[in-house]
């Protein structure tokens, strides 16, 4: 069994178990109790937070507020520095289901909501959003590397562009698919809050954080015992918050590796479907893309259908965001121009970095094996 | 070393270290995507939801929402159930502080709030709750088992009453200390909402769950994509919830046995703070109390210290919920009618059940010990 779906989540490190059995099992306690036992515990989620706040290249005076999603790490962003109600919010067409029905609910409750037009391969078109701009914009939300096609936004650019015409909008990006990814030094940007999920990076589920510049102060989005600065009430998951600092710890130095085998595999499915011609069409531009996300669409096979018999082959790969499947949504194909045929064809594979040459070719094979068998069953 | 702060947090059950194992590291999937791993995974957490369902006494029809902790599940209780910002809120004087702030925020926005006293041990003063409610009423969250004192709140009775008088309030109870603590039939009582947390029960950090009663559709709390039927979108953490689940089987037979070795302990460190006549305050009531929690107070040694002193001599106790420790506040004293010296020489004792009886003597003699020291210091 070969996984390919390591955008929806990742096996977690086997290290990671020692922090469950530290910190669950043996030194269990409650950060906030009295006795030093607690004040170790308590020391050991500082930790984690310096070293997933080092991870990010944060600088002086950010804050981190752990969290148990990207999802929530999303929504506290949107949710915990928009309180007025009056302005504009403009995210990106390709957002996650955690942004983009965040903002639908803000719209709701009386803000106006602009979505910024993506390109053919996900990528924000930057001087159309950039067009949007007024001073009526209060929030803005770009995602760092779209969790369907694996498009890199310069967000760092773009955030730059952003304050220099509204300097008192608040930039969010959904970093969740760049994290360990892409080079990244918050202190160097205009980034004000950045969201990131432990799963995606070999680290525990129910694990997220939420970076805020030193500028930003959220509100509440959890009240009880004052925990995560107040932001997020709750008594610490220090076990999964350990977990996270020890994937991070892991896979931070694997980056560059798995970056140069992201980009030679992903090149390898570009060329190996071009055979195809008009019946296929690839979304991912590799060379503008970051990460392990490769996103294609048979005009001819349903993915569902694909995703099934590559299982039956051996291979694990998704159909698109595993968070959006629950429901049947048009938003994402219809973002990307993809239409009739394709709008329900699309597979994503999602490399982990230490897949060898031969699993990628034996993945081809298997995709144009599977594709022959359906396309004669659907002519029977 | 004797961990006696059990009702801060407790230590996982080795055997939930298999759950992290296998759906973290082995069978890692999310459950949201199309293979048939994924479906095995989803299947997982339905598998915990409906033990977690049993365990309550749950009917046919209710549902369970897992959280990431019982503050969570407060919040989504409260909040997810009061949209139009209109009528009163009525909570008991001692509940915790994700109710006792929510409610606050609450407050804020428009709702009326009323808090219904307490006695000295620390439960609701029933006559005089009834008291307070008319037809302006639309929630009442009364705790089922206080977590500062173990003081019984009787809230099958309660919501009984309560409905009766206020057919269209919505009444929940946080049952964080009183889960696999006290029977429950929830399936025979007008509770409508019930919030438990795995790491009280010796589960793991990081999970907890709602319970919604047939009638009780809860809003959006974390928008995503949809996962906790659209309540609390983001992957789920099948690790963290069959940990959980596995936790309360092996929980969930102890019960009687443990709730033998809390009555007993408890009465015996009653008997044993006798001896210091008025400079002790017993605020535990023993026959009108579940769960393994002993609160007392001294008038004349602060609780802070006294935690420090029963450290070194090996036994691990609270000042009260750790959850509000992080911040100096005087509702809690005020409530129980504790002032001067005694406001701040609380100390809560919470029993795991698995205490033997020369534990307890020795902990009597520590405690003993330690006032000696510490009267002999304040007096230098």
């Amino acid at each position: 069994m070969i996984y390919l779906d390591n955008a929806a989540t990742t096996a977690m490190y086997p290290q990671c178990l020692n922090d469950f059995r530290k910190y669950g099992v043996e030194e269990f306690f409650n950060p906030s109790a009295y006795y030093a036992q607690a004040g170790a515990n308590a020391r050991a989620v500082e930790n984690a937070r310096k070293n997933v706040l080092s991870a990010l290249g944060a600088g002086e005076g950010s804050h981190l507020v752990f969290t148990a999603s990207g999802s929530e790490s999303d929504n506290i962003a949107m949710r915990c520095c928009l309180k007025k109600k009056k302005g504009r919010i403009i995210v990106g067409a390709l957002e996650h289901a955690a942004v983009f029905n965040t903002a639908k609910a803000l719209e709701n409750e009386g803000y106006v909501l602009d979505v910024a037009e993506c390109d053919r391969s996900g990528a924000v078109d930057v001087a159309k959003l950039l067009d949007m701009l007024d001073d009526d914009v209060v929030f803005v939300s770009i995602m760092h590397v779209c969790n369907e096609t694996g498009a890199f936004n310069d967000v760092t650019a773009i955030a730059e562009e952003v304050k220099r015409r509204c300097p008192r909008c608040v930039f969010h990006s959904d970093g969740v698919q760049a994290f360990l990814k892409v080079p990244l030094s918050l202190a160097a940007t205009k980034i004000d809050l950045y969201s990131v999920s432990a799963h995606k990076v070999h680290g525990p589920k129910g694990v997220g954080a939420l970076y805020l510049a030193p500028t930003l102060n959220a509100s509440t989005f959890v009240y009880g015992g004052g925990q995560e600065s107040g932001v997020r009430s709750g008594t610490e998951n220090v076990p999964g918050i350990a977990a996270f600092s020890t994937a991070v710890s892991i896979g931070k130095p694997l980056r560059k590796a798995k970056s140069d085998s992201f980009a030679r595999h992903k090149r390898m499915l570009a060329e190996f479907l071009e055979r195809y011609g008009d019946q296929v069409r690839v979304t991912t531009d590799v060379e503008r893309s970051e990460g392990g996300i490769f996103h294609f669409s048979f005009g001819d096979v349903r993915g569902e259908v694909l995703v099934h018999s590559l299982e039956r082959m051996g291979y694990l790969v998704g159909t698109g965001s595993a968070c959006s499947s629950k429901k049947a949504q048009k938003r994402i194909p219809d973002a990307l121009g993809l239409h009739g045929g394709f709008a329900e064809g699309a597979i994503r594979i999602s490399l982990d970095g230490d897949e060898s040459d031969e699993d990628i070719d034996g993945l081809c094979r298997a995709i144009d094996e599977c594709r022959q068998t359906l396309q004669k069953y659907s002519r029977i």
